[in-house]
């Protein structure tokens, strides 16, 4: 142990609106550091082709997701095209492992989990101005103009609840790696919150003669 | 700019007891990353040989420091042993220089820095454990037993103020370059806080369209 960190991992709450990018930084902060891992969020809907149980998803039937609900298995969830969508309460087994747990998760989840986890660590991703955002989207080449517009909207309507967030990131295009750098740094600096600091204190004083 | 970093640097309250080993943490911070720079203290005693004014010290007069003090040109002061020893508000330009200013100073100082500006990040440098710190207090063989015995009991006293403090590092023994890689990664993630995110935010709305 080089410092104040408990053995326990950090549960970091990711949120971004498409087209910030979230995913990618994500991936390079799991590329680069062992100790970062998704959490894998359930889901009733059908698998698509190449998507593994509990890797993509955790895929469930609704009686059983329904069931865990019951059970207080389910730490959060939303329902979202008839399907449920939930983050299972054994997927912070993780964080006892010593794995810092990511959930990528939208707005409402994520105060959600705030609220229930107050030492969790929220960062939102931004876009570095709504031009670059408009023009990620359009250049996906797989939303209608339609689409672009009602995702601008959403996404700017979201951003004004950055200040519910602990950490706001800009991904700027091409500079994903700096994005998780500076998630990583988040981590890391959260470990050494003197709120954490109990443990040292305690062996300094229980090691005096 | 590739954050929502203000082109401000932060100011960064640095405290330890003797033993703890912050002055070589801070000299290694300084050394690799040439965005740290040390706020220099101003003092009324005389200057040792091979101090040199502005390095080492601020050399003043008392009646020069007390000018000061009534002019509001020091930000925290204090007297040890009938001289001054102080914080020039001068001190601060570094800050708009993007510079990120290590203020290394004692508890007392630092909780009167934290209220006169809330936006410095303190960080508490801490020992792994009383054995430690009393073998480094020994092995320095210019202390009496009293003397150690006296830095024993005030670095204990003053561990539990670490709750007032942003964060705490642990400095293990040969491991100061790990302790000055959490300081860097405090100050980066310090860069993020949501709530230091408002000119993106505003850039964000002010391109829309």
């Amino acid at each position: 142990m080089t410092t104040l960190e408990s053995p326990k991992g950090i549960l970091l709450v990711v949120s971004g609106a498409a087209g910030t990018g979230k995913g990618t930084v994500n991936a390079i902060l799991m590329k680069e550091h062992d100790d970062f891992v998704f959490s894998v969020s359930a889901t009733t809907r059908a698998p698509r082709p190449g998507e593994v149980d509990g890797r993509e998803y955790h895929f469930m039937t609704k009686e059983q997701f329904e069931e865990q609900i019951r059970l207080g298995g389910v730490i959060e969830y939303t329902q979202y095209c008839g399907n449920y969508y939930g983050t299972l309460k054994s997927e912070l087994r993780k964080l006892d492992e010593g794995k810092n747990l990511i959930l990528e998760i939208e707005v409402e989840g994520a105060m959600n989990i705030k609220r229930l986890f107050p030492d969790s660590v929220a960062v939102f991703i931004l876009p570095p101005d709504a031009v670059t955002l408009r023009n990620r989207l359009v250049n996906r080449g797989t939303n209608t103009a339609d689409d672009i517009e009602n995702r601008m909207k959403r996404a700017l309507d979201e951003f004004s609840l950055v200040e519910h967030y602990d950490y706001a990131v800009v991904n700027h295009d091409g500079r994903a790696k700096e994005a998780a750098d500076a998630i990583y740094a988040i981590v890391k600096s959260e470990q050494h919150k003197a709120s954490r600091a109990e443990g040292a204190m305690n062996r300094l004083f229980f090691n005096q003669e």
